[in-house]
């Protein structure tokens, strides 16, 4: 995702400008109902200036899944004491991004609905499910998981599992229940991988968390 | 969904036809790109006889998640001596038939990719989740199902999970890792909530449903 910098000074503002107003339309309408003409009156720009930073509404609704990623994985972290603490907290941060970020919120949306995007889709779930299994090897390094399930599995269902969760909790209600649906998701694998005397600290970080 | 019975004998057939032919369009290349003519032609009859079933490509969409819904809902039963034994059975077969099954195969990708059909899929996640909650209820009637987590907390979050696994399994790998995937899943769950004097057999049926 190079920016052109030969209009210097305004040309990142405009293209991220472009961009927001094309995921507040993605999200609202989906791929197919948004248009260029709409996307340009709604950033306030021209369908030129547009074109001069995306060649097709496909290319916009790459990149707005691409910026989507990037704001989500900027959730993780690796370095604190508890790795698996970490991870609720980042879970927490992508759920509050999905409920009121419209570039998080379209990238899902695009990622789910149009097959056009399922190679980019793809890469982004397989980086994810990587992620997640270094955290809880960490996890398990750190003592706060069992050997109940391998990190590699872990990380294998997590991931698909707050997909579905974000996804039917927008199909059912427009996300108002996913912070506890998310924190549900926590609870159940606390007590599916969290050692006994590490489970009530672990509990009370998702109590915290999505209260 | 009533079918019309005015011409007697070949109509179920040709509705069924039509909606065999209708799912595979579907899941194929999405609503969008499925075209009425495209549909008549797969199913060998005129675009008036699928006008006699249908009055809309949308009605005929609707009518492919219902049925998707009826042939899933089929595979759950309530009456075994293992109420959770019969949910993994459950889940192996709907796992079968969004391997084999077309229109099981195109009700799930239309509810996913189209609002449009976010009314139908809402009220049938509803179904399974109230579905999903009473068979948890019978396991822990049933001594299979310890105290950590609620019948509630866990139909709610055992639906999304399928809903997610399945979903990045076929944009990972078109679901031919959708039975080991669906595997991890009751692992999971068994370590999450069932009593330790049962989950040795529980886990060998999730061994035997998804090796």
């Amino acid at each position: 995702m190079t920016t052109p910098t030969s209009v210097a000074g305004r040309t990142p503002d405009r293209r991220t400008a472009i961009l927001e107003a094309a995921a507040v339309e993605f999200d609202r309408q989906g791929f197919g109902a948004a248009s260029i003409s709409g996307i340009a009156k709604a950033a306030e720009v021209s369908q030129g200036a547009i074109h001069f930073h995306f060649r097709t509404k496909q290319a916009i609704a790459l990149a707005v899944i691409d910026e989507q990623n990037a704001r989500t994985f900027e959730a993780v972290t690796y370095d604190g004491p508890s790795p698996l603490a970490g991870l609720v907290e980042a879970s927490r941060t992508i759920a509050g991004l999905l409920l009121d970020d419209p570039v998080v919120r379209a990238g899902i949306r695009l990622s789910l609905e149009n097959r056009v995007f399922s190679g980019a889709t793809s890469s982004f779930y397989d980086q994810w499910i990587a992620s997640v299994v270094d955290v809880f090897r960490l996890a398990v390094a750190a003592g706060e998981v069992g050997p109940t399930v391998t990190p590699e599995a872990l990380g294998a269902t997590v991931v698909p599992w707050f997909t579905g969760v974000q996804l039917v909790s927008d199909v059912r209600a427009a996300r108002v229940d996913l912070l506890p649906a998310v924190g549900t998701m926590w609870r159940v694998l606390a007590h599916a991988c969290v050692v006994p005397a590490q489970r009530d600290r672990l509990l009370a970080v998702v109590d915290r968390a999505f209260a």
